[in-house]
């Protein structure tokens, strides 16, 4: 039996996992099992590219881990957004692998083929994600988990619930990209230091003030005041910082639970990241009652092979 | 009688009022009636002037504005700062015209004085105002209320509780630098017109978005996928994330009367800024049910001018 792209039901070639972001650029060769065989990263993200260069620059990648080897090469991130290779149209929520693999775009049909984005509605706005689909589903088959919610800590963090295998909604909170503008581009710039790293005490303050009703708005300028009055120094501001903007997101996700659209997150809360982040997310549950469990960037891989496993 | 600075009971000078902040620079003369007898305004701020430079400019402004006139020189703004002319230390809530008027900085003793900024203990942080202490008293002047709440929008907008004619406390919220930030220095950069001008419906729907309570962290990303989705123009884009942010400085300062620390405001409420602000927050007020009334840049000089008579 073979497929629509002319694929065996089970096919069970290597897989070449591409994730191709906006600055960075990852790629494994992946044997039938998943493990990984060969791996390379690189700053070569999408942005570095013009619409020509990204065939030459896949083949090169293609030539050093896997030449003879007739992979899948399956890719996921945005290099199928509208400033990457080809458009990966979204695929639309509730999406499990079944409707992920379906909505694969095939650049070069049953060699090549782009992850296609998740979108979702909430009543005000639609929603987006491209790449975390992939982690999810990753992080689904490594926990051996069909029901959960899952969080991707980052520029953009993703809130995702999902139950019978399937990513029923998700919801998108800007919390690493406020937390950059703010210690950089406003008056905390000037008492603040970002980069600091992490200080525990601090940053669980920060946790806790942000679970009060007078929002960030205010709760931030505490990181000007608490240093003119000399009262907090600029390394332990950063993290103060952090436990505000990460104390927010969870006031807003965990406390919204009587809202229309929200939902409860599921004890199975599984937290997938780098593990600079994911230590400060964990910690921050914490002082919420809430247990996690973390992956980091393994999810992509296991979510491009059980993709890959699924043609 | 004379005060303790050699002034008289009832001094009957005219005043050279002067608002000196971060970027502006704003002086009037005024009869002892409080009538703006001559004017000038430049952007001579605070960050234009050396140390010894502070001087000599005010005098020329003297020269032009009050030669031979013998007026009390009285400034409010960030000209009290670190990065001022001399520091004008704060003067500790609930404060009024007592207060104040007894904490006023004396550079020239009984001609030039700089009038204190305000400070305020939260449980969590102290809170700090300079120049806006200075719009507060005048509004209450202006509007005969020594009782209600007094709002002035910018970037850092500060709300005031007043009572018997005291300024019990206040807060400080962020707004108008996280919505540049936001539209400056984040994704949102892409999709927003931070700049067109007001669009009424966009602006209001925002506002009404940003009562729910999944946070602005989250909120703030439909203006991307609103763009994304071809939903929202750039321009409407603009006015619905202004929307959200001045939306949500409502949603904590309206909504937290539960809260140990926040104070219902008052039916008096007050706006006291530029007229495109006091505009909106207007609007977003009645969206919330709340009705207000308006005051420009004139509460600066009657702040200064009522000031000068109590000494």
């Amino acid at each position: 039996m073979t497929g629509r792209h002319g694929l065996s039901a089970k096919d069970s070639r290597p897989v070449l996992a591409v994730d191709w972001g906006t600055t960075a650029f990852r790629a494994a060769l992946l044997d039938p099992a998943g493990q990984v065989l060969h791996e390379e990263a690189s700053s070569d993200g999408i942005l570095t590219k013009k619409p020509a260069e990204f065939a030459p620059f896949l083949e090169a990648v293609y030539g050093r881990l896997a030449e003879n080897l007739n992979p899948l090469v399956l890719m996921s991130g945005m290099v199928g957004s509208a400033n990457g290779w080809q458009v990966a149209p979204y695929c639309a929520c509730p999406a499990g692998f079944g409707e992920v693999s379906s909505h694969l775009h095939w650049i070069d049909p049953g060699r090549v083929a782009i992850v296609p984005g998740l979108s979702c509605e909430h009543v005000h706005a639609p929603d987006v994600m491209r790449g975390e689909e992939t982690q999810i589903l990753g992080a689904m088959r490594l926990m051996g988990l069909s029901d959960g919610c899952f969080v991707l800590p980052g520029s953009h963090s993703k809130w995702a619930w999902v139950e019978g295998g399937r990513i029923l909604r998700f919801k998108t909170l800007m919390t690493g990209e406020f937390f950059a503008a703010l210690g950089q581009h406003t008056i905390l710039a000037k008492t603040v230091d970002a980069g600091a790293p992490l200080d525990e005490a601090a940053f669980v303050q920060g946790v806790e003030r942000a679970r009060q009703p007078d929002g960030l708005l205010h709760q931030a300028f505490a990181a000007r005041t608490l240093a003119l009055f000399d009262r907090m120094g600029p390394a332990a501001l950063g993290s103060y910082l952090s436990g505000l903007c990460i104390g927010e997101e969870l006031r807003a996700m965990l406390g919204s639970a009587a809202h229309q659209e929200a939902q409860p997150p599921t004890p199975n809360l599984v937290l997938v990241g780098s593990a600079q982040l994911t230590q400060r997310y964990a910690l921050a549950l914490r002082q919420h009652g809430v247990r996690s469990r973390a992956l980091g960037s393994e999810s992509t891989w296991a979510g491009l092979h059980a993709l890959a496993r699924t043609l």
